[in-house]
């Protein structure tokens, strides 16, 4: 297929390059910086633009991956003289409805974490596509299976459920690593120790329902434990209130699986 | 060396079948449920117990991995008869003063997570000795050294705020994992869709800094996202609290960093 990527971030970056080596042609990309958008159509044989007006009339899909903030602009702007042209956005937070009154647009949600430093294995990521006419889910579904076997599809209301799910689960839990390791700094500790447990942690909720792989001073009830750390945390009542929230949550969510 | 295991929860179960592998000898599996004590000691082929008075007088070194609240207690009994025996215990919490005026005592605390149902890679493991005597300490230095590269001497006092930190990257990490099963299972999706981007958070922070690698929409101040999932939570008043302190944390945490 011929896809245009609008936008060269890190979701573009990584999603462009996988589908390239996937087998697709990526015929254009764009960005507002136009060097950000030279670095990734150099890496897929693309050209590059920083301006929409630019971009080819015509691709087989329009893959618009930008700053959520500025989706709505970017998509009207898109539109002139391709309203006849399939869009797709991966944002996970945002409905389908931004596309307005475009026909044929959806959205190729993969749920996944990506960062400049780090390769993603695009077969292990679950893909949630959506279309507003069958021609174009027919179409996200082609694109997404050309990457992973995990494809489903799933309505933009039931999406914003999946996307607060996975903000626990991804940005929360690197929040916690995140404390952790400010704790272990400002005690000459090194946070590489903690990867073990990190990566422990994570695997084991591959084979263990996480209520069940609770473990910690708060899944066994230890208030002790749970008093003396509290005290540890008094110059930082921020940090101080998470443990105490994350603790009761925590039993609480023990108490109501007993 | 030969080796008494007081205790058979989950920390002596990987403990002593690691020591087992790694050429000790395990001689006595204590557990106050004689079914517990039975099912390890058969595994390192120990003798079984459920009265600590039946255990050996003498070891190269006794490994107590009981329950916190009970260690006291324990060690109370262990002692009787064996005042000059070496005892070390694996609770990460708990300083080495539980071992009141007993000599040769030190801590051996394998920083890591235990389920029943996950074998474990000691290599990999970070573990924090401490010794009242340098003859303990070089005794725990020794057996760390035959399942882990990783072993590090580490005060009780200095050890709190390791297990603290332990808490927040595991325990609370887990939690989170916990607390987006609880939302996708309400809405009928599933848990397993998470799992890639569980993994590649928990990989992620093995090349770049957990406050680099933050990602989601606190980390981009996005008020919009932020409030349409806090709304999301209207009906769990208690996860919408861990919403909002958590996003707040992310925000002040990523400003205090710029």
């Amino acid at each position: 297929m011929e896809i245009v990527f609008v936008g060269a971030g890190r979701v573009a970056t990584h999603l462009a390059k996988a589908l390239y080596a996937g087998g697709h042609r990526i015929t254009a990309v764009y960005s507002r910086t136009i060097t950000s958008a030279e670095a990734l159509a150099g890496e897929v044989h693309a050209t590059p633009s920083n301006r929409i007006d630019a971009l080819p009339e015509k691709a087989d899909v329009f893959i618009l991956s930008v700053k959520d903030s500025v989706l709505k602009d970017v998509i009207s702007e898109l539109r002139k003289g391709r309203e006849q042209q399939v869009f797709l956005h991966t944002a996970g937070s945002i409905p389908m409805s931004v596309f307005g009154e475009h026909q044929h647009c959806g959205v190729f949600y993969p749920m996944q974490t990506f960062s400049k430093e780090k390769a993603v294995d695009f077969s292990r990521v679950h893909i949630f596509i959506e279309g507003r006419d069958a021609g174009t889910l027919d179409l996200a579904r082609k694109v997404a299976e050309t990457l992973s076997a995990n494809v489903h599809e799933l309505s933009s209301s039931e999406r914003r459920y999946l996307h607060l799910a996975a903000v626990f689960a991804c940005n929360f839990a690197n929040h916690c690593y995140a404390l952790s390791a400010q704790i272990l700094e400002a005690h000459g500790l090194p946070f590489e120790s903690m990867l073990p447990l990190i990566r422990e942690t994570a695997e084991k909720v591959e084979t263990v329902h996480p209520r069940e792989a609770q473990t910690g001073p708060a899944a066994r009830r230890d208030e002790n434990v749970m008093d003396a750390q509290k005290a540890l945390l008094a110059d930082n009542p921020q940090m101080q209130q998470i443990y105490d929230i994350m603790s009761k949550s925590i039993i609480e969510t023990l108490n109501s699986n007993d």
